[in-house]
């Protein structure tokens, strides 16, 4: 941590940053310029430390962070590519992982034929949403405990591994009963109870971004998860948001790059959620392989038109599997397969 | 809603439109231009319909809203100013309330000197966090049931009003039994399980802006609350993520005028976490009741230097007493009292 | 045009909607709903009617446009793709063409050096700025008329075209000299003076992104060209300003299929100053070819370590070379060449 | 800036950071911590030298700079508050200054009738637009020089102080003649061209905020009029782009505080473009002065309903008598007059 003391700060209170420190056990080195002095704090644990515990000192001008204050996301931390294992599909190896499926679950018929579609056109896991947190309270909640149940059943006759999000602590256990993997919403990203609950059950989860939350931010909430034990943990860029309006978010594409970077976890694109229409969703999906995506969720529905929630975003069946075609070639292209 | 047809758009692809339009039970009103056809569909239920329920129709451009999809919290709804009574304390009403106080509940010292001190400069609720949602895991994440204990004992000392911050639905029952005003922190706006807990509970509630969420969204956040029956709901700006980086966050000064045109709601702002610095405190709270806030809701530690969580945006007890002086004119000025 | 009346809006307020649409020479279609009226003002320049003719008038709740206020820039004006040819460089059709150089100017031999380095790469088009609009006063501000001059020379020598920045209406006619393709900043996207200047050249220009305006701005910005008769317009996406911090800018991938959705203008990535790190160039590079751009500019230079102007972001001779190679098979994989 | 080197960087990586600074004529300390060596660099000069200077040097992690980019803006420069006097007018001192006047010029009938009602109603200075900046090339551009006539007979008239806009640099001696103060709009903020022309004049000017600017960024702007010798800049906060789309732009209340700390230049705020809104005025402009604004800019027209420009965000000539009335006690209120 850098602390810049203001131009005419006395010697009393450059040492009382000085004793802070020393009282926190971390090192110190004073830089004495001919404006002003900077005090270098030093040590591993400064990261997980507030740079308030400094910046509330008399004479203090600013603190500036210099370690990042998640821990056990970081590359420094663990260096090699984790890789969660569900089922036999590799999730942040070589081969880039297609999940796919309707945004809610609605019924055995439309989701039985949504799996029969994504597996055929090469899909790997069903996504499907039991519980939906919903803008208005006068919107369709999700089937919840039907909809696990009708997802148990897609599982078993598709032998799919299944994806469905967890909206409160309380459902955790129960929803990881049907779940090969939970799914955190963007929502829920810093919903702190649910990421400890979640955490301690060691079940593997899929992590999205808060649509305002820094990948920073993003990355300290993954902590939260490593720090119970869990280190299934994968993380979904869905788009942020900005001041755009054509889109419904704008995806922060280049989050790929700076998260392969930064971290050891895996990394999924959701294009479905980011775009809003599905018509941008085959150049998004591009795009995230492209940038080195590990993996993909996509909205697919037998028959959008009549989605009870956000069949704008969802491909057709047939959009799907074209777009499953055009994915191969560019997975290739990197030295990837699909 | 307003649907917009392409511009080659067929007959059978408006007629689907309309039908949609008609099985919702909706009004319809075609307007051939002479570029495009475009359909209005009116009734007072459409705000809580999906746009996508036309927008997934073929030969559809766009759909854009004309009634808000909230509903209970809207001014149509309710023409007339909600308050809330709490022991006395009206919060919506000519009176401007101050709710001060420390971030955390660090000790029963700290505590009761921060009550005596926030009620003696002309407070008339004190907050403070007994669970704290913290960014990093490694950080102190409050007192908990020991916190709410301490509050009990500042409020029978103190006789003051007590507001404390519920972070799951499994301790809303609990937080309950101490707080007269429970809150809904920042990251919670959209932990629709959270909302529907303590709307069940009736409990009178601050319900904080989600940083990155527009006034519409927190009306219809609000609306999850109200639709279970709570309607002693106070809304609380604090500030919403931008490009700026000189402060914490960017308070939208803005949103007090446009809550008061759309909705009954009271509503207070935060300065404290907005700022994230103690010395542009004042300045915001001046200007949030110029704005027409009905109440402030500011951090206050005995000693900042040494407090547990964000003491650079907490004031100090002697300019915490002198900010109060200060906010009497401004409330005099624009014809309430504080 | 929708223009929304108020819940109890008269007669006479609605009569004068339909009398200032009639007087624009606009036609009205009455939508009366069982809570409020709409009125639909239809006609193929309401794109160019601002909404507050409506909206100022008493008893009008809100006005929604439907037309986008562009017109030249759209596709429904010119369904076709449009091309821009420059010295037998197609920019918009199969071939996705790169432009690359050193962001500034610096000396005959640097420049000469990045020409033949990205000639052998593979560019087509050498870009180097002369004049540099930069943050501080205090900052190197380019070359100006010497360095057009090496960029003259470097053109002969290397037979390259030429792109480089314009900032002020004045220098058009003599930057115009010097350039295949003048560029116009993010920071003067809407200076209309200095568009409307380079309009009447009819030079062939690169209209960067402001990095806060909406897609839908900026092809209203490109109109400004085209209304002059300029249509050899190339829109070109460098980023956008968002909350995060990690980068300098966020690239707003989407906006390349939206744009193909919504306009004729052939569409670069500007990856370099997006990113703001050499590192993470090949990845939003790659990124932006598989989401359908028609070009790239990205910033080399011999030597990054010695450059006067964002170095950081700049790509040494190697990376540019190895990136050339891997851009190859992924412009194939969507059926392009590169 | 403080450099901090990657975990394992050799001696010889140090070396050349260190080598670096002192090439610049820079002060070095080396920090050399358990895991990582942080390079203190000092120097009165070191807020003008980009940090990509050191960012691209191998074996660096990160560079974050700890002076300030500006200079001649800043308090650290100049410590006493800059009063700009027009006239007889003094902005930023103890006296709230009000300008106020029609987005543009229409027609002598509309101005002197503006200037009138202004005047009156206690405004000091008259403001009109001559050239108008405009979204799209359709839309009224101004009476231009036409237009700077008619200001020049409402000033003479009425003996109010002129401020109007000046769009590229050209016009900057012709628009000098005729306005007391010149204004450079937030489209223009970082328009360096402009900025220099506009230096050299030594004119009065008001600098509005980029409507993407940072802080700091906008006072390092206002060091391209400061360098060039003009001291008599104004700076007009104007609302920031967020995704909040309630209001056209986020007023950015707490600038002023800020500001107020870093800057010696006055600081005025321009509630009717930040709303977009005129109901939203009179609360805005009420929380400028309680924040500590040294001026208003307010958008007033004889007749908005009939304005051909941002007749949405006039107030009419009442509204606008009945807000200087309310804005007395508020600047009363923290020791101000108006």
């Amino acid at each position: 941590m850098i602390v810049e003391m203001r131009t005419r700060a006395t010697q009393k209170e450059i040492d009382s940053v000085v004793n802070r420190a020393r009282s926190l056990d971390l090192d110190v080195q004073l830089n004495v310029g001919t404006d002003k002095t900077v005090v270098a704090i030093l040590g591993s644990n400064t990261g997980q430390i507030s740079t308030d515990a400094f910046a509330v000192l008399p004479g203090v001008e600013s603190v500036s962070r210099i370690m990042k204050p998640y821990k056990l996301a970081s590359r420094e931390f663990k260096p090699k590519d984790s890789i969660v294992s569900i089922d036999g599909v590799d999730i942040g190896g070589k081969h880039v992982v297609v999940m796919a499926g309707p945004c809610a679950v609605e019924s055995e018929k439309q989701l039985l034929e949504a799996a029969r579609i994504i597996k055929k056109a090469g899909a790997s896991v069903l996504r499907g949403g039991a519980f939906k947190p919903r803008t208005s309270p006068f919107s369709f909640q999700g089937l919840e405990k039907a909809g696990l149940e009708l997802l148990a059943r897609a599982k078993q006759q598709m032998r799919l591994p299944i994806v469905t999000e967890v909206v409160e602590p309380r459902a955790v256990s129960l929803v990881s009963k049907y779940a090969d993997i939970l799914q955190v919403g963007a929502r829920n990203m810093q919903n702190y109870a649910l990421l400890t609950k979640i955490g301690k059950s060691r079940h593997p989860v899929i992590l999205k971004r808060g649509f305002s939350c820094t990948v920073t931010e993003w990355l300290t909430a993954a902590d939260y998860l490593l720090a119970e034990g869990d280190n299934q943990v994968i993380l979904c860029e869905r788009g942020i948001r900005t001041f755009e309006d054509s889109t419904r978010f704008s995806l922060d594409i280049c989050s790929i790059p700076v998260l392969k970077r930064f971290t050891h976890l895996p990394v999924i694109v959701d294009p479905s959620h980011a775009a809003g229409h599905y018509s941008y969703v085959p150049a998004l999906a591009k795009a995230a392989i492209a940038a080195g995506a590990d993996g993909l969720l996509i909205e697919v529905h037998p028959n959008p038109k009549e989605a009870l929630v956000d069949g704008l975003q969802s491909l057709t069946p047939s959009d799907f599997a074209r777009l499953m075609k055009e994915l191969k070639p560019v997975a290739e292209a990197i030295g990837r397969s699909i």
